[in-house]
């Protein structure tokens, strides 16, 4: 399997007064890209969630080397590091897709909750998306 | 009853590469002011959630008069003009704090839904909530 | 000149606890349908403002017909409905992709700044830019 | 100098269709607090950035302890970890007010720059805030 990343065009309301992209705008861009690689590794997190599983952020974390502006469009590669079923993490490069220049790095960790909050393991709650997560890590490797 | 307008600080994160605040962020704090003024009159928003009411938006318009940057502070005038317990709809007037001067204008209108997200009437739905918004009508005339 | 409909996918951050797309986010799309319809006519946005003019809204207004929500793609249709040089106004409806549903109208009016904020005649300031925003208007007609 | 915790309402805008407090905006009021902690401590971030001073946010990161919700308030508290003129580093608590639970946990680092985003050392080009910066941070310890 080999997913293309996934791109966003800077839009106006995502920039600020200092004229790039407010900080706070690229943990949004991991969302999109998190929420696009689920799409294309065949498990959509809309599906997820009618399946009455929630997957929350517990950590994120973002480095910021290069300013992104309006006019620009990034591409956003995603990596699952680590999933086994009770957490899973992954992390994330940005770059602006002109010139390839590296503007963002970071990382979230997640956990798996029930529809009252309970944290579950999917290897029991549903193994079969539990193997399309496994499969999809190691496939990156 | 004499309620103070909604007092607003501009974040950072609300001006855009204009240097002044976006013209969406106005219609979210139209919002806050209703949020405020449903506190203010006795029916915190959560508590109407709570029973099971849900108050949507089924118009918005606003009309930007002058630019509000950051480092300032605007106040939200809302008067619910209308109210028969199956619409409401409100307007509202933003002013910066220190000069006073005229900002935006806008208004906003709404229905009321139960949680199949279908709509009610509030005086026979609760008529202690529809009470409440009666009076606060007829107070501001 | 067939421009194709602006396609946006609703992202998880966009929605709020009613579950659905929240109502400040639509004029954001607007936004993000005149930026794409500029570029398809050639006069991107961030180099007209690398010319010095600005297109700040004036007016915008939203009515809401039926909820959008996570997992949903929206399509966005947008007619420059007047253009004089002094002003312009748009207006917006926005379908589900999938279903074709009819899910939000809107309009917004602009004026043409420079640098300094002082309101231009873009005749006069940019004729070229001029008159791709009338042919655009011609077309659509 | 005894500085209050920096207070936040939880706007319904905030919220997400998982029904709390969406994970980006906790990244946003660490601003919010940031900002706050500057007008306590007598540099205004708008007067510094007269001044052609800029702050930019190098990395942020953020833990989730528990989900924050519409109708709460959560309290924010700030510390200047590290100041040595060239950076900065805040640590942040957030805690919801009523309860005093403790919901997220952060920690953002900064450089400085003038208008041509130029790194700058705040002890050579003004003296005077670099001296507040320094005050704050020793009177925390």
């Amino acid at each position: 399997m080999n997913i293309q990343p996934y791109e966003h065009t800077v839009q106006y309301y995502e920039t600020d007064r200092m004229q790039v992209v407010h900080h706070s705008n690229y943990i949004r861009w991991f969302e999109e890209a998190r929420t696009y690689w689920m799409d294309m590794i065949g498990v959509p997190y809309e599906k997820v969630e009618e399946l009455g599983i929630l997957i929350p952020v517990l950590e994120v974390s973002a480095q910021y080397k290069s300013m992104v502006t309006f006019g620009e469009t990034v591409l956003i590669n995603l990596v699952m590091d680590k999933f086994n079923g009770i957490k899973a993490s992954f992390s994330y490069e940005i770059t602006e897709k002109a010139s390839g220049r590296l503007c963002t790095v970071g990382s979230s960790s997640h956990c798996f909750l029930d529809i009252k909050n309970k944290p579950i393991s999917l290897k029991k709650n549903n193994p079969h998306i539990y193997e399309i997560f496994k499969n999809a890590v190691a496939e990156q490797i």
